[in-house]
């Protein structure tokens, strides 16, 4: 059994995380650490955890919980996890980061965009960036697994193998996102109160969102080449659900079979990744509640572009459900162990 | 493994099955009918279910599936599963009828509400109430077993041990319960369109649901009296969920502890209830995609009432979780089995 | 031109009646009060405005505004009208306060409900209650009104001619009632965030909440007697609307049409009040952005209860727009004046 | 008084047609056409209407309207309009087409995309274009006005000045639009139904969307160029408003002064266009009921591209505010004649 300690349980992500590993057959959660909400009973906190759970939650002490545990998840605001990590802890410990403080190799890319002072930059290198689909062999050696955002992980699931085989010129590549309202947290501001984003939609951080350098590095990785793209996120009145459509002029000119074997060639054996029949589009709700990126293109012969789409559950493989797959390659287990989830419709 | 034939899996209760029964370890799912849909991939109509079930839907044929299967699951419109049903279709296959044909004891009652000819009366006196935490033994040695209505299970539970245990004056009993959009079906109607359901909330029913009577007999059952209640429903603009607010005369002067005591002689060992702590209110979001109830109330001494509160998951504890909850008991199984499902939130 | 000055037109009720008073045409708003968003720009705080009101908001004083304005709007928590108000002021001025300060006729049962002392109980018996179908004649020549709660004004208006003509049992009547989340206004808090409130129903305030003795007080001379009863709120995903569910035993054997022929006797005149057609149940949507509240009924022969529904927009009749009738009625202005708002729908 | 017909007044549009022209001083309807309702009451099919409309629906004869009203509002499907029209009507009785028969000025386009014979190509070259801010001039002189798309209205507006000033690339001209519901219609379609859509976002008509050709139409005749462009619309759950995101290529090095100042110089005067100040971004519910486009952009010097951001309600300015606009302008009325409606909100 795989002890587990949560630092910033109680956030949504965090929330995520005890829904999956309260169902994992080889985890158990030993910490639920809030600092918000020391004391207090978890189950008072999310009460859908009553008579689930029934321990308190603790204060973030990550050198108490590397002693107690065999991996932490930090599910907590950019910056902490950086603060605490160390050489020590890292010896005795595996680290599971669900901020973004790992996932630039940039340190100075990372202080630009997030307008933080990097604390650790000295295990950025090391740290493995856990899209399992793509780093799959070394998210399985990895100590520090820095989980990928959830905007940045159906974006670049979604354009990965078109960057890879050079089918899309990257400079003419544009994501337009649009997410539930979970992906804006817990926190108390007026704008996320539910009068103010019920019947609304809105675009924000237009030019500026934090997640753009994440997917530009990764998409450049496969491309090979540095990539710089836009990125524009949308808050949609639901609570759970990304839906990423990119677009991007085609290199060649190309047929739907064609695209649909390269999508095939890199995820026909990647149980997350469902590449639809021909003509469908992805639909958040189809996905809800479970770990799955659904995925589909169409080519428009009259612009020579390429419009891509994926849709997922941005608390699951967007966060919690993709740290547990991470967990599950770095101690050995089966990659889905605890993520067959079906999605629940309606 | 224990083979399944549903009736009417493209419903939003038959869908909820097949999500629930996909997962469960015992039973596997042989028989997907779907009048409507013949022939059409079910992963075509639900494409939740794509990669995960690859079959197509086939037409009811009960005749044929009492050869196939070990247990049907009829989730279909009133009237079907009686026109149906006979003495060599039972003698070979068990029957969880998910409809109201075999709810109520009293043929002429159903004829009454429901406005049909009863096609099988002398299959009634046989067929078991299927509210497991109140019929458990008999429901294990049940060949056709009537799943409640989804109204009816939350009411019911809630008031239950109150009318048993004579604290409340039925003749004073009112039901007022509100419930997500799912609970309407997905037939095509104008008034379960998008539109006219959201930011809108409305009676319907009033004083004639056909709910009420099967309420009546089974608080009559408990009470040991005949009830007459009024019973009034609303539609909610959400998928999931229903709330059941009941207020009533208590018989005597009584204290929140006792009260408190009286739930807990029922449903301290019931995996499936939960009666909440002190002054909190049951909210269908922490029950959702769950096969809980969440019970809880309040005693007014200004008016001499309880009013008493349950929320659930009309899909899940309301339909699909509890026949497969019957499922389970009359197969020998253990009675959670593919049930152990954590509350989704947000 | 009616000078107007807002305190605290910042919050849900506050925005709406600018929205309102923005289009009338007998009357001005020369004062935006807000003590959070001092100086700055209304339209930033609400955006609808923009280069609708070009206004800034100002501080909280009463003592100014009286030489300014011809009537004071108070949208602000309970307390603080009364604690502004004095006869100085009420000499140069009239005061709508929408707050609960001067609802209740009976100080000790407003500062028990409310857990306040009232700091003015000198202008409690001059103040009049602003339900202009009731109160019509009195609020003409009133300084001071007391603008009536959203539960109240859907429950009394639903109830009022059945309670007038002694045809309900008051000791049996109950009121559930439903409403929208504006309803709870602006504040920041977890519990009022998109992600809580979606996809989720509670009750709340369960025997406790603060319009039961309004209620009670306002339904008690209409039927001339003590009234005690239930009130218990729900909080629906949606942004405006209430709808109350009433029931009562009806004291003698009555048809449908008598119960219309009594509904018409109080409201068939009532521009804002309109008694729907048989057997349609009221609805919130239809209703949504004017100042109508939608009455209907049904008597139930089996339990000899009837039961009353009622809807109506929150921010307007239970509010904003009522407040605005009583401007109309206190100036000798049309009742209807820039209250002509036809719902949307959708 | 103008006399109004409506031909289709019980779909979305045409509903929103009556409330607007209920509310318009210098209108009145006089016909309430709806094939699938004839001899009902309107106000039974949108029981906002109770008490404020009393006519029943009427059969679409518009060889009888012609002699009856002033002018005839046609909110119908494609192919109806083009099928009824002819010379001496057009000579009787100005017509607002509200759908795409004669928006888009080559036939063959027309017959290509919407897979319809066109049955009166002889009215094409005299239809109007009904975009106010644009075609104000002709409008004032139309006998026969198409009258825009709702995607097309607002993102024409979002594109216009950068188009016709030269500042953009058209051949990197990409439009990713977000749609409420009420857009489909309210046909009883399962897609449509409150279940599918909530909680859900999807992109549909990928590259093949009607409204493609009629904004290249458009923004061709600013730009002096053929344009070509993706267009992608999503469906979002939400009732009402459109908000489009418009990415280009900047032609030339440019500051975000620049760019307003372009904007302001074709939208400064106009009434129903608001460009927002720096830095935010437009948002549905701000103009929610209103016949308001909110407009933005940012420039991103990165990319060297432009966001634009429009949005706005579809049933507004998207539907029948702008035909109450065309109207206006064609009787000589003063342009915001019944469009001075204040967003509501929340």
């Amino acid at each position: 059994m795989i002890k587990v300690g949560i630092i910033g349980s109680t956030g949504y992500a965090g929330g995520e995380l005890v829904r999956l590993l309260t169902a994992h057959k080889h985890a158990e959660i030993v910490w639920y650490g809030s600092r918000s909400y020391i004391d207090k009973k978890y189950a008072d906190v999310y009460r859908n955890m009553f008579e689930i759970v029934d321990n308190v939650c603790m204060d973030d002490n990550m050198e108490e919980l590397a002693e107690r545990v065999d991996v932490i998840f930090t599910a907590t605001p950019q910056g902490l996890c950086a603060s605490l990590v160390n050489e020590e802890i890292l010896s005795k410990v595996k680290i599971i980061d669900l901020s973004a403080d790992f996932r630039i190799k940039d340190a100075a890319t990372y202080e630009k965009w997030y307008g933080l002072e990097h604390k650790s930059p000295q295990f950025i290198e090391e740290a493995v960036y856990g899209l399992c689909e793509i780093n799959r062999e070394k998210v399985k050696k990895a100590r520090l697994v820095a989980n990928p955002g959830c905007y940045t992980t159906c974006s670049i699931l979604t354009v990965y193998p078109l960057a890879k085989e050079g089918m899309i010129d990257m400079g003419t590549l544009i994501i337009d996102a649009k997410s539930g309202t979970s992906g804006a947290g817990r926190g108390a501001n007026v704008s996320n109160l539910y009068c103010e984003v019920n019947e609304n939609i809105k675009a924000y951080g237009v030019t500026t969102h934090r997640h753009t350098p994440e997917i530009e590095e990764q998409l450049g990785y496969a491309a090979e080449e540095a990539v710089v793209l836009n990125f524009t996120p949308h808050l949609v009145p639901m609570n759970r659900g990304i839906l990423v459509t990119g677009y991007a002029k085609l290199t060649r000119d190309v047929s739907d079979e064609e695209i649909k074997a390269i999508y095939d060639k890199y995820y026909a054996d990647e149980k997350f990744i469902r590449v639809l029949e021909k003509e469908l589009c992805p639909e958040t709700k189809w996905v809800e509640g479970s770990n799955y990126v659904d995925i589909n293109f169409r080519v428009d012969k009259r612009t020579g572009r390429i419009i891509m789409m994926g849709a997922m559950d941005n608390l699951v493989k967007g966060a919690a459900g993709q740290a547990v797959q991470n967990m599950n390659l770095m101690f050995g287990l089966g990659e889905t162990e605890g993520l067959e989830l079906v999605p629940m419709f309606p």
